[in-house]
């Protein structure tokens, strides 16, 4: 019976983060909510962020962020009071650049004019492919059929999104995610989107990449259970949920998604990650 | 041999004409191209629906329209020159608005602004439904998300569409068309849309229960392979394309839908008809 009881707690949460060497925190939601100016800091998160650098742990962060480039949306983080550098921090846009790059692609944008700069450097003329991300007012009509045009144009039409929402919450009440936008086109042109941002395996990849770190060795810890939670555990990493953000009860008795660890908000997360660890 | 040759006669094109007893058509792209103003006929389809109606076979008109009041769009023919009334022409609106009637469902309306007088006598307060038709510049980022608001707040949401479309062609270029916001918000909402309009079984019905008739004894003809075509067939009608309107060379190859005929035009379709029947 003991030797069972310990096997339990060595692979279960928060047994499990004696073995790890990095975690990956996703940001809105996790270590603040967004809203008028630049947000609020969740409590605690602040100081959890400076335990977790303190530590033998590797971090970094993973959001599906895109209404601004990755320098303005560090600064604004920053401004919040979190310990963060622009290199630590993974939003599908340069990702999304990467890929394109790669594969001689020169894409047509539909895009938050917050994160037109991202692409300064990218060659967009005569476009063979279309990214979207969170375009926000920029979803209008004209620019939606003009996006569709670029698609429907091209004898190998290519999709991109910067993740697949499908809807958030600001102040003035909830709107629709990119990922409405992509059923949209997905539909009119007869294709499917490649998906660039969490749940996409390869986003997470990069990350771990760059940690130089194996998924089972890796923790993430979001608020959206399936997007950050079931992305990372796809991925082979565990995945803790925190009630904060997006998270809703009815997320503990998901249908397809159960995450490894569900915890009141990242300050309790750490602590028990520490604690574990012997900090 | 002779009999078995004159089987298949009897029952493939144009053969099986001798035994209609209805025949439905689909209007643009069949009776006439829309573009500038009213548009203009489709040369020989005035005279063709003239032969129809001195002919013994009942007929309706069969349309996804939905940018105008049944009123304004029959008008419309009328000026082209076709001898159609209000009574004999089946558009989504008034099946939708008997619909929400009978089961005491106050819809939202994302429409287009030609469409709204058709829904006066319906009661929009505090609604417990969306219906969606294609709205062309009224498929505002503000107004879908209006439109989403509305359906993520019911505890059982329903979505009506006005037609599932992909796109279509104006003189000004491809538009997105109600299909592609139709899975936008089945996408957020996680819903599936009830379609009101072809090729929606339900909505070919009405039309045969108008007229009185069987599937078997009634031919749809129209330029959509998929909804005019395939939807009278999955109905147990007949269904013949004509190489006119939004007809593709590669229809005639089609993974899924084969047409029963196919034709050049309205007017060759109701010659060979009306030749089968000795008229």
């Amino acid at each position: 019976m003991r030797s069972k009881r310990f096997a339990m707690a060595a692979t279960g949460w928060p047994g499990f983060a004696k073995s790890l060497k990095g975690v990956i925190l996703d940001l809105c939601g996790v270590l603040y909510d967004s809203g008028e100016g630049d947000g609020v800091a969740i409590p605690g998160s602040i100081e959890a962020v400076k335990k977790l650098k303190a530590s033998d742990l590797q971090l970094r962060f993973c959001t599906n962020e895109t209404q601004a480039t990755r320098e303005k949306f560090v600064a604004k983080l920053q401004r919040l009071g979190f310990d963060i550098s622009v290199s630590e921090v993974f939003p599908p846009a340069p990702a999304a650049i990467a890929v394109v790059k790669q594969r001689g692609l020169r894409p047509h944008l539909l895009v938050h004019d917050g994160l037109l700069q991202e692409f300064d450097g990218v060659d967009q003329t005569n476009p063979n492919c279309v990214i979207i991300g969170d375009a926000a007012e920029h979803f209008s009509y004209q620019n939606l059929n003009e996006a569709f045009r670029v698609l429907i144009g091209l004898e190998n039409p290519v999709l991109f999104s910067l993740g697949q929402g499908r809807y958030y919450k600001e102040t003035d009440g909830l709107k629709l995610d990119v990922g409405a936008y992509m059923k949209a086109l997905e539909y009119a042109c007869d294709l499917k989107a490649e998906v660039i941002g969490k749940p996409s395996l390869t986003f997470f990849q990069s990350v771990l990449n760059d940690m130089g770190l194996k998924p089972h060795e890796t923790l993430m810890i979001g608020d959206d259970l399936v997007n950050d939670v079931g992305g990372a555990q796809y991925c082979g990493m565990k995945g803790v949920q925190v009630r904060t953000g997006k998270y809703r009860p009815s997320d503990e008795k998901h249908p397809t998604v159960t995450a490894d660890g569900t915890v009141d908000n990242l300050a309790q997360a750490v602590d028990m990650i520490l604690k574990q660890r012997g900090f």
